[in-house]
Parts: structure tokens; sequence; C-alpha cells
């Protein structure tokens, strides 16, 4: 089931506007130019038709048939945003899998509390995840980042997203580096410091940076579905034991304001079907305009049960301040992660900064 | 170099807010967190600032360093648009890559031309497309709907973007069906029709599905970058003698009104540069809201020099009617493509709603 918010003009029929998105979707034809039998069977049944709080927008229910979907992620994107995603007034707000689909998909191999087993982060707090950044230092300097961050006790230390194979930290040295820098900070502290090296990247060479992430005996990565393809994040889960933290970047498009995908249902169900262990999403009041109301829903669809699925960690960054996360708890519970960059680094002191906000963290129940 | 759109606020410095998209997508800190020397060396350098038409609207230019992208399609779709993709006010409206960056992709295997040398398409008309649909079809139904394409002497047939291997038409039946029906048509009319199957699918497939489309015989397929991802199309491009033509499907976000790409970067360079031979764009005045500018400038930039890379055959589709076809090559030329669906089934004898088409096609010199 999907929910369209449809823009309907005045004089124009909502419901004769919703069979042609379920037809832009499937027949891709008018009416009249296929048999009335693929009506029901392939086109879709509108299930309800509504208007929405403002005038002129109409909530339109569709009932697609599982079978244009099959097995294939990509086709159940495309088959619920694909072409539509390139009109106006069309926005999918939620969707819901019939039993018998969502059994062909497997989630995440990890979940939230597999990720938190893999750090020994306890339950009933949240997860500190941060970044060794930026972009242009050696693998060194980066190393040396991870170690200060892993000495502080944060939980995950990722690369920065745009960190892939560049030639001051190529990936082949960086990944060996830093994943030995915080195993050595880890030997130190007595702690459990995870570092995450983001593999996006050429899709020839993404088996070989999996293999070799995996051989240095780093248990997560990063990569960002929307440049490497949704389904990239299902291979990875099912081919290798690795947790998946999925990076939001490239998505805006898609979910800013009046457009095609609402966030919760890209971050929320697309990312967890798909099998993203912990979903970065770009928080509310931070550098990316996403609501607290569409953080929450995303939060809470992330956690949300959805058949035999593990739930995902929702990791709210893009922008959260140290100080802020406190206040986000209150509001989001407990089982979340923040990503918290930039306002460690801000301090001066990564180390003493990273410290203060681990201490936070465990002081925090939600 | 990438030229941003920016919406500024008034009593905002335009330079500051440029300075800060380029920080976003490169070193994802505020300036005084990292080392002056990487501000030139990785941030990028503000080339020029001038405002735009409306007021409040500033055009930035940023001068990247080329090594932030190495030779990583995906690296520099982010560097251009991964974390802005997710703000407000921020549109990449021109990209253009140094020779030594251009160098390292190396586009279109056949390009324009050798499209055209696939289906026996004489220069200076535009080639003709159409597509094999709806979804719910046998193979047999679909194979039969090629045969009176192929009879029509359409140059290229598709697949409709959301046929992939469901249950009435699984890609290891439809597709040898296809082909061979479009070949006995060929061999009885003289003509030389090409069957292009749509082999967009998981990514453990797609293998698979190229080498069984190489045996079966098909020189060319279809594939949606914006779902299997564009790093998918560079890497069948360099990987297989296929000719390609990309779909735009689930792009929309992108580039709809104020969004981040505007269509002519995503569908212009991108596609290009990743190896498009063909790209299908949502023509202007069809279902989807591309403006007349929008679309010529995609014209434009799919055919215009680009170091050694081979042009890309535009390719206008997303509801151009065949009787509009002779305003469309006024506009853009001969040497274009139209993708033709609904108008010609919506005519009901498709061999005969086909072979007015190309009739027409033969008389256009643009």
């Amino acid at each position: 089931m999907v929910d369209y918010e449809l823009a309907v003009e005045e004089g124009d029929n909502p419901g004769v506007r919703a069979m042609e998105v379920a037809r832009e979707q499937t027949v891709e034809l008018p009416a009249a130019s296929y048999a009335a039998e693929l009506e029901d069977a392939i086109v879709g049944r509108l299930e309800s038709l509504a208007p929405e709080g403002t005038a002129g927008r109409w909530r339109a229910r569709m009932v697609y048939s599982a079978e244009t979907v099959g097995d294939d992620l990509l086709q159940l994107v495309n088959l619920v945003a694909g072409n539509v995603s390139m009109m106006q007034g069309v926005r999918v707000t939620d969707v819901e899998l019939t039993p018998g689909l969502l059994a062909r998909f497997r989630g995440p191999s990890f979940g939230a509390r597999g990720l938190r087993a893999l750090a020994g982060v306890e339950e009933r707090r949240p997860v500190i995840v941060s970044a060794a950044k930026p972009m242009g230092l050696t693998s060194a300097e980066l190393a040396e980042r991870c170690a200060q961050l892993a000495r502080a006790g944060v939980d995950f230390v990722k690369d920065d997203h745009g960190i892939t194979n560049q030639t001051w930290a190529p990936f082949r040295e960086r990944v060996p580096r830093c994943h030995e820098a915080v195993e050595r900070a880890n030997q130190a502290t007595g702690g459990r410091t995870v570092y995450v090296p983001n593999v996006t990247g050429p899709i020839d060479e993404l088996m070989g940076r999996l293999e070799f992430v995996a051989a240095v005996g780093c248990p997560a990565v990063v990569i960002t579905p929307m440049l490497s393809g949704l389904d990239s994040l299902r291979w990875i889960a099912r081919r290798f034991e690795l947790a998946i933290f999925a990076h939001p970047a490239f998505s805006g498009g898609f979910y800013a304001r009046e457009q095609i995908l609402a966030p919760e249902v890209l971050f929320g169900l697309f990312f967890r079907l798909a099998g993203a262990d912990a979903v970065i999403f770009p928080n509310a009041r931070g550098r990316f305009p996403l609501s607290d109301e569409a953080c929450l829903r995303t939060v809470e669809r992330l956690r949300r049960p959805l058949g035999d699925l593990a739930a995902s960690l929702p990791v709210a960054g893009g922008g959260v301040n140290a100080q802020d996360v406190a206040r986000w708890t209150r509001r989001y519970g407990w089982d979340v992660g923040y990503l918290v960059g930039s306002s460690l680094y801000a301090e001066g002191d990564l180390e003493a900064a990273g410290r203060r906000l681990v201490a936070a963290a465990r002081e925090l129940h939600g």
C-alpha cells in the first residue's frame, strides 16, 4: 500500500488523478490502451481517497500487486516513486508492505542490538558516533584522530563520507592504520571503540574493498546508498558479515519540502528494508532542513515492529551539538545514536571533548 | 568548477554562504577547526560571485581540487552535490571538469554515432525509439509488440523500464523471445530494428543479466542509473560491449524546481560522463515538468565537445506525441531521438502507427 499526497487543481477529479499516478507507475499507458483485466492485476486499486489539510491536497491510498515488485528492492522503489519522482505535486507519505512481500526482504543483519554488542554499548543509553576528518589529512593524521576519539570512549569512529581513496589517504593504507590506532587505544583503555571505514566507491572495487575491510578486522562499514545504489546496501548485508552505517548524502532532492519521498519512507523504510544497521539521518535544527516531526517519524519507523526484520539504529547527524544530546534524547528516547563531528572538533581538544560527550551519554536514559 | 545558485537571506554575506557550501562538500568542518593550508588545497576557491536575476539569489563559482575526486565518479557527484542536496536554497547550475579530470572518465563507448550504426539509422534524421508494454503481458505478448514495432521500422524497441523479472515475463524468457521476434521481423522487412532489454535489477544479478543479454545477441540495454547507482552505468560501459540507454526514473527529486541539480547537469553531464550512449530525458510539455529551456540545455550538453568523449544521443521521452516530432525537431535539430510509447499505443493499430511515425521521421532533417 502506498499513500500519495496529491496536489489536485480546482475542477480536476482527484480519483482520476490518483489513477493516472498508478498507471504512470505500472502500465505507463492510458486506460484505453490496455486490456481491462490488467487494471486490477497490475495498475492497482485505489483503496481510499480523502482531502488533506490544505485545500487542493488529497491523500490517495493505492494498493499495488506484490507481483509487480517480485523480490527486487529497486523495482519496489521504482513502483513506489520511479516516474512520479519527476512529477510535481505527488508525494509519497507512507508505504506498507504485505507480510508476503516483507518476507522477501531480510533487512539489517545486526540491527540496533547487534551494533551495540559490537562496540559493547550498554542498553538504555544513546550510542555515540564521531568521525575522523577532515578530507586532506594523511592516513597517519586520520589515524591519530581515530585514536583520540577511541581514547575518549566514543562507540564508533567513522570515516567522513567524502573520504574514499584520495591520494592523501589511500583506502588500503588508511583503513589498517585507523583500525590499528583504535585497537591500540582500546588496549590501553579497556574500551571497545569500533572504527568504521567508508567503502563507497566504484562498483567494481566494492567487493575488493569489502574483502579488505573484513581481512583487516573491521566489523562495520559506511556506505552512501544514494550514490552507490540502494541495492548495494542489500548486497553487502547479505554477502558480508559487516554491520552497515548508511549515510544520507545525495538523498536531499527526494525529501526536500514538497518533494517526492517523505524522509521517513526513504530513511525509515527503504534504508531499513535494504539492510542498514544504522541509518544516519539529517537531524532537525542542524545544517539540513528536516522538521522535528519528520525526524521523530523517521526514528519511530526505524524501530517499529516490521515483520521479522531487526530494528535499525537511528543516528541523528548533520549538525548535532554535543550540548544538545540530552535534549534530543528526551525527545527520541535512549535507543538512538548521535553522530557528533564538528561540534567536538570545534572544542579544540578532541579527546577531552569526546570524553565529556561520552560521559554525558552514559547519564542519559531518555 | 561548480556553479552554485544560492538563496542568501537579507543581511547574510553571500561570500560566507558560498564558503559554507564548499566546506560542507569537503572538510565538513568550520574554518576554525582545520589547518589553514587545507583551505586552498581541499576546500576550494571561490572564483566569482555575482547576484543572479532574482533578488536574494547569487551565483557562486567554486573551483575544487581535482584530487578530492580522484578517478571516482561517485565522489565527483558527492563533491558537487552530496550533502548540499539536503540543503534548501542551493542549486548546482553548471559543472565543468578540467582536462585532467575529464581524462579520467571515458564516457560513452558507442555514442550517438555508434548507436545509429547499430540500427542502421541514416544521419540527418531523428532516431525513433518505442517500448514494448505494458507490464503484466507475457513474454509472448511482449514479443508480439516488439515484432509489430520492428515491422513498422522503429529503430530501437526497448522494454518499459518497470519490466524487470516479474513472473509474467521472466527476464531469461522475455529477452530471447523479444530479440528473436525482432530479428524475424527484420528478416522479413530487411530492416535493422534493435531490441533493447531492461537490465536494471539486483546488483548481484546484474553481471549475469548482462552476460545473458550479450549471449542472446542484443547489442544494447536499458538501465535506470538513479535506481541501480550511477556507477553501474560506468561499469557496464567499461566491462561490456553493449550500448546503453539511460532511463531517468527516480531522478526527479534532484532537478525539480528549486532543487539541487539542474537537469542539464544530471542528464547532460553526469549521465554522459558515466557512459550513457543514449540519455532518455523527460521532455518539456509532456507528463513531467521540465521547461523548454532546460530540455534544450540538456540536448546541447549531451552533444557539445567534451574532451575526447563521444556525444550521447539525447532521447526526448515522457509523453512525446508522434504528431509533435516535427515541431521538436525544428527545436532540437535532427541529431536526437524520440521515445514514443503511449501515443502510438493510443492509435490502436500499433504497427500502422509506428510506420507513420517512422515515415515522418525520415522526412525530418531539423
